[in-house]
């Protein structure tokens, strides 16, 4: 029920998706006075879909401790339907901040993982990029920043299909750099550790859209910065493009000709194609949609859940966090209070 | 002497200085036998210059500290004059680390500055911006992020001629943001202070390009960072571009009926027109021209800088400093010990 355009956009999406997975069985949490004829004009959707009925819903500008005691919410519903088992995946177009909240406090972090990351994909000139964290944590210590490098190696693997993804640390210019301790340390273990081979070093904010590095590690505060700052940048220089084009018969006329090549471009860096941002580190698949998707942009986040699920991302993050704890020779520091060794 | 074609680009960059400057004076060191024969073809230059020789020269990958032993380098003769009262500011293509460090030591911060910071105007979609700190300080308090605003709003009066510049703090979405009682504290304090009404508020990533507010404040790891992702994003979309209209005939015909507007697009976005990053906060002017500048970007640094003397920045911020205090009823706090009161 969550998102602009929902929920018609939604199991519009959810159509598309049943072509790509009719092997998957979907939970579709919300109002089914809403729901049923929506499933009645979408076949394919319909075919993989359960509706579980509820009326409540989180509104876009909740807060997160309001969004909380909803209980019968359907992001609520859905994300215990991860907890307790019953679903191994959530995809939600709704309130970003409940999402995160009701993910970290109900599904829970995996033992071993000390906060879960918000992570995403993005173009480079290299091919597709992975960034972690893009705002759940606006600060982080060196253990977090290890954990993000982990939990973005298997995300690239699982998800882009890559055998050994290159990881950087996103820092600034080395003759500005003065005592950060804590992106040298994290730059230290990771060398130390089994990502050590994949760790290319520090990187700088020209490398994200250069493609330096598969996965690009940094703190939720500058990451956020960092994703908005080149959409923002994306926008103004697309924006500019179309004004050029749009000056005279002539240039409207070179808009036709090099139109193949313009359109690519503009599918290429299509935020639709990008949709679904992931919370990863959590004991179960979060998947967030952009609240204003169309039914093509729900549809690949469902596809980054489904290669999440599908490609046991978790079971990864799970053996990655044994191999780090082993080079550690530390095996209790890493462990989570009360989980049984 | 410093910068990828020194001293060659920066004699003629003075030239086209001369022409918009004819009353300045400037004092060029460097080696009297490079520079001798520049000045004899650069007449303009030559009225303006007057040499002063070393050959001793700050290599563009030396440490900091090893600059900062080098008593007769170009740049420290240079940066000399201006602590010593012979030169209002200093103009360097050099080592941008060795700039900042002699720069902080020998002319040192202006009283009631607690640290310097790194500014530089960019393009956004509402004309031209300032953003500051760009990596001088790794990690800022309070006290820095409102004494930047205070740096920036007065740069922006002096360079841009704004009036009454609005001023952001770069933050992320509001419902990730947990904790940070730095930006908040800063935030209230500006509200509070002179610059309360053009205090924009928090603004994100997006609102850079966008153009939301005059002047951008952050720490310099965000905003080093933040610039370095900006100018990476469009050289990714400039390589694209150039692929879309190199790929047939009809596409570099698209590209020949377009191009008047594709020219100003990327004159619009020219490094070379945004060139001379400024130091800020210091005793007297700093401008750092980017290395591989050509002349007219070394020119252009100049004007910043005599934009900079002629409309007494510092002037300005001593202005601004009284009024801070005043309005933090707290005179002591402020000033640097050791200054008369």
């Amino acid at each position: 029920m969550g998102g602009d355009a929902a929920p018609a956009a939604i199991v519009a999406g959810l159509d598309i998706a049943a072509e790509r997975h009719p092997s998957a069985r979907l939970l579709l949490v919300g109002d089914e006075a809403a729901l049923t004829p929506l499933l009645a004009r979408y076949k394919r959707a319909a075919a993989i879909c359960t509706i579980r009925h509820t009326a409540e819903v989180i509104g876009s500008d909740m807060k997160p401790t309001a969004a909380l005691r909803m209980r019968t919410a359907s992001m609520r519903l859905a994300i215990d339907a991860v907890a307790n088992g019953e679903a191994a995946g959530v995809v939600s177009a709704g309130n970003t901040g409940a999402l995160l909240a009701l993910a970290k406090i109900v599904i829970k972090t995996l033992p071993g993982i000390d906060r879960p990351a918000m992570a995403a994909i993005g173009p480079s000139a290299r091919g597709d990029v992975v960034m972690l964290d893009l705002g759940a944590n606006v600060s982080c210590d060196t253990r977090n920043l290890v954990e993000f490098a982990l939990l973005g190696d298997v995300f690239a693997r699982t998800v882009l299909g890559l055998t050994a993804p290159t990881i950087g640390l996103l820092n600034v210019g080395s003759e500005e750099l003065k005592g950060n301790d804590q992106l040298r340390q994290t730059a230290d273990a990771l060398r130390a550790s089994h990502l050590g081979p994949q760790f290319h070093g520090f990187i700088e904010g020209h490398d994200i859209a250069a493609g330096t590095t598969d996965v690009i590690v940094t703190d939720g505060f500058t990451g956020n910065v960092a994703l908005k700052t080149a959409e923002g940048t994306l926008k103004l220089m697309s924006g500019m493009l179309r004004q050029v084009f749009a000056t005279s018969i002539l240039t409207k006329i070179g808009y036709l000709l090099a139109r193949p090549g313009l359109e690519r471009l503009r599918e290429w860096l299509d935020p639709q194609r990008y949709n679904g941002a992931v919370m990863l580190g959590l004991a179960g698949v979060v998947v967030k949609s952009h609240g204003g998707t169309d039914a093509n942009g729900f549809a690949h986040a469902v596809d980054v859940g489904m290669d999440m699920v599908v490609h046991r991302f978790n079971d990864g993050i799970r053996d990655g966090l044994e191999r780090l704890r082993t080079a550690q020779g530390q095996p209790q520091t890493v462990a989570s209070p009360g989980v049984p060794e």
